[in-house]
């Protein structure tokens, strides 16, 4: 099957999507993302590599954070970055979003980084791309739907192998709202990518779906279970949406349940390191004492976000 | 009577409208536009022409498409640009207009691009600038009410001359809601300026304004008749509130008799160009067969944009 | 007592107050921001002192003046900019002041310029950063709820060192809302530090705080007694939401009392100099010929703000 984001010679030109990215195509990602973490270090914390390019920032849906990484990484690769806010342009006058993106690209647009409340839009673009011949013009998801989040999940591979070194002697879990979350669905393709041999899921009924088993991640319904002797944990955010919906009781009663004491943290092994995307609701997901406690990456995981995001971006123009 | 556009060398000194321009003026800014087209192909899109000046997007009006245009475009000159978002600014806070421009003027600003949703309000301030002295700032109008768009007047003659080389044998349509198009009148200027034989505007009764005659500007309320031999289409975008509105029975009423097929547009030359300032409302003023057709030329109006704002931006400063 | 803006050398590296600063320290500051004004009049008005340096603005109460001129200063010091629209960011998804700061450190953020309606956030952000060791970050603050507005208390003094040279000679009269105004207890802070022999304040008794007396400042409900003799008068902008509040009876009677008039004006010395934080209210402190008039120097104000931003932000992180 042809994969989207990929060129003929089986190189990045877009990342949509970790499903599908071959595993060397990943540790390509993550070996230049080393190489801009130095970068990041300097006095003057800039490369030429993108200089006189345009990057639109098109996020459909509001996030100040993910578009302020984004918007950090293209300036340091020295590219004009240009945000659109397109809850106010042109489609809120009822043009269509691929008309919106013809219209970029007659700007002579190089990169698209792309967030959307609906699961796929990124493909839709690079697919009108494809097609209208432009493969000089390239897309990065940053978060579609329920879909896909591929630059948190492979700066969380990142974080990960930093830490660890080897991916194929860990035990992984991820605890919370798998079900919404974009960022498990993203993580868990990584993780099985880079062989690691062991992915958790902890979780409520409600919260957990229904494929994991098909996707060879082990389901748990109960944290100390779940957490016993794990290298890896990743702690997902809790939407507010859900804290007082019919899938939960209440935000008190999740606490109690999932969220990540220190107590429950002692039941992994002791030098496991504990991750969360962000932005966190401590004492809903995560205890304070943990999230300011010494196994916490959680800052560090932001660090690597900008250089896994100037990997990615200096990457797709490149091929 | 004086130009307030020219200086007293007869040069541009600010864009306000094309009405008062002289040929030879647009032709400079056109032949200026052509050779930055150039730039937008380069691997490195930049020119320090606007290096250390500084842009400021006025946007009293909101209109992301049009800003984004001129940021880009102050970008590709090197120039530092500042966004302001004025709803939100001091006038919210009862300061008036000049108060706000004089602030601006004392932030050493070198050029202000300005739309505004009242008529001659870039008059205004051009103006106010010679009043005080200050002939180091300069006036873009980025569109101001239903006066004057005059960068998409010219992007429109870059346009035509682009695809038709000649702009004295030429007979060209303008079509739709003629009356409330600030677009309309900047083309019937320029092309009127540039020689063009035959203008035509194409219209119900209520959407036309009664002096066009007066314009050399011929009358036609009937599709068949006016787009007849043309070789210049330039259709005009219905806004939304007019289509249900007392002028209107409706947008499918529209449609019927002034959306652009590809029958109607078969009563037009063979090699007739299709043009549109966007964004398009298919299905009401053109259908997707034309939009996407053979004939339209609406994208490659959209990359003269760039190359025509970057043409005023920096000539404007240099006189 | 430990300083918190100075460095254990002694020198400024967050700027938060004016309270505290030694005098040197403005003297430095204000040289600084003389030798940048030459900047501002070159072609090319930009110097490379924070190239490649992130400057975050992150302005939790909205001020588009404020911003702007904090955006252009960076901007012309070669830095990268980013604003932070507050309000829609990762705050409003309940995450905690100190977690958004920390998140920005680990993006490799060099500068926070800061604006809060809460006095002291800025200080609980450098108290933050000294806590976690990250010295290298500095905070720059942008007015704090009623507490401190130090750039524009330094601005002030550049302008009335411009003007009259030596501070140790001068009586000047600060007239309006006091209670309510950060600009006015940093011009204070400022003008005792630099050795003004007398302040004054003016203005009706529910807007002049108690505690004037004790920080040095002659109190005055009498415009005519108050602005006698005076070299410099600054004039404080009358907020929208106390002209018709329990404070004060309407708009009007304010002007009639404390509007400054030519005639009012015309008391204190001739060459007195008028001064406004803007944006003015014309016809409610100030008369618009007063506003346009000769010893005005509301403008340079704003100029010379620009210089001192940009000498503040070049400090900080040299030291």
């Amino acid at each position: 099957m042809h994969n989207p984001q990929l060129n003929r010679h089986g190189e990045l030109t877009h990342l949509l999507s970790i499903e599908g990215l071959p595993q060397e195509v990943i540790t390509h990602i993550l070996d230049t993302a080393a190489s801009f973490m130095e970068v990041s270090q300097r006095e003057v914390k800039k490369v030429p590599l993108l200089r006189g390019k345009s990057v639109f920032n098109l996020f459909f849906e509001n996030s100040t954070r993910t578009r302020t990484t984004f918007e950090i990484a293209a300036k340091r690769l020295s590219a004009d970055v240009i945000n659109l806010d397109i809850g106010r342009s042109s489609t809120a006058k009822g043009e269509t979003l691929l008309d919106t993106i013809d219209n970029l690209c007659a700007m002579h647009a190089n990169l698209f980084v792309v967030r959307h409340a609906a699961s796929g839009a990124p493909y839709l673009i690079a697919e009108h791309l494809a097609r209208v011949g432009r493969d000089d013009i390239h897309v990065v998801n940053a978060g579609d739907g329920r879909h896909a989040h591929p630059t948190q999940g492979l700066l969380d591979m990142y974080t990960i192998r930093h830490y660890k070194k080897d991916f194929t002697q860990l035990r992984v879990a991820i605890v919370g709202d798998i079900l919404h979350s974009r960022v498990a669905r993203s993580d868990i393709h990584a993780l099985t990518t880079l062989g690691v041999p062991e992915v958790r899921a902890i979780g409520p009924q409600t919260l957990l779906p229904s494929h994991l088993g098909r996707m060879g991640v082990h389901v748990f319904h109960d944290m100390a279970a779940g957490l016993k002797d794990c290298d890896v944990v990743i702690m997902l955010r809790l939407q507010n949406e859900r804290m007082t919906g019919a899938l939960l009781p209440s935000a008190g009663e999740y606490f109690r349940h999932y969220g990540l004491t220190p107590q429950k943290l002692a039941l992994a092994k002791p030098d496991a390191i504990v991750m969360h995307p962000g932005p966190m609701n401590r004492g809903v997901e995560i205890h304070s004492a943990v999230a300011d406690g010494a196994q916490a990456v959680i800052l560090p995981q932001v660090t690597f976000g900008i250089a896994v995001r100037m990997a990615v971006m200096s990457i797709v123009p490149g091929n």
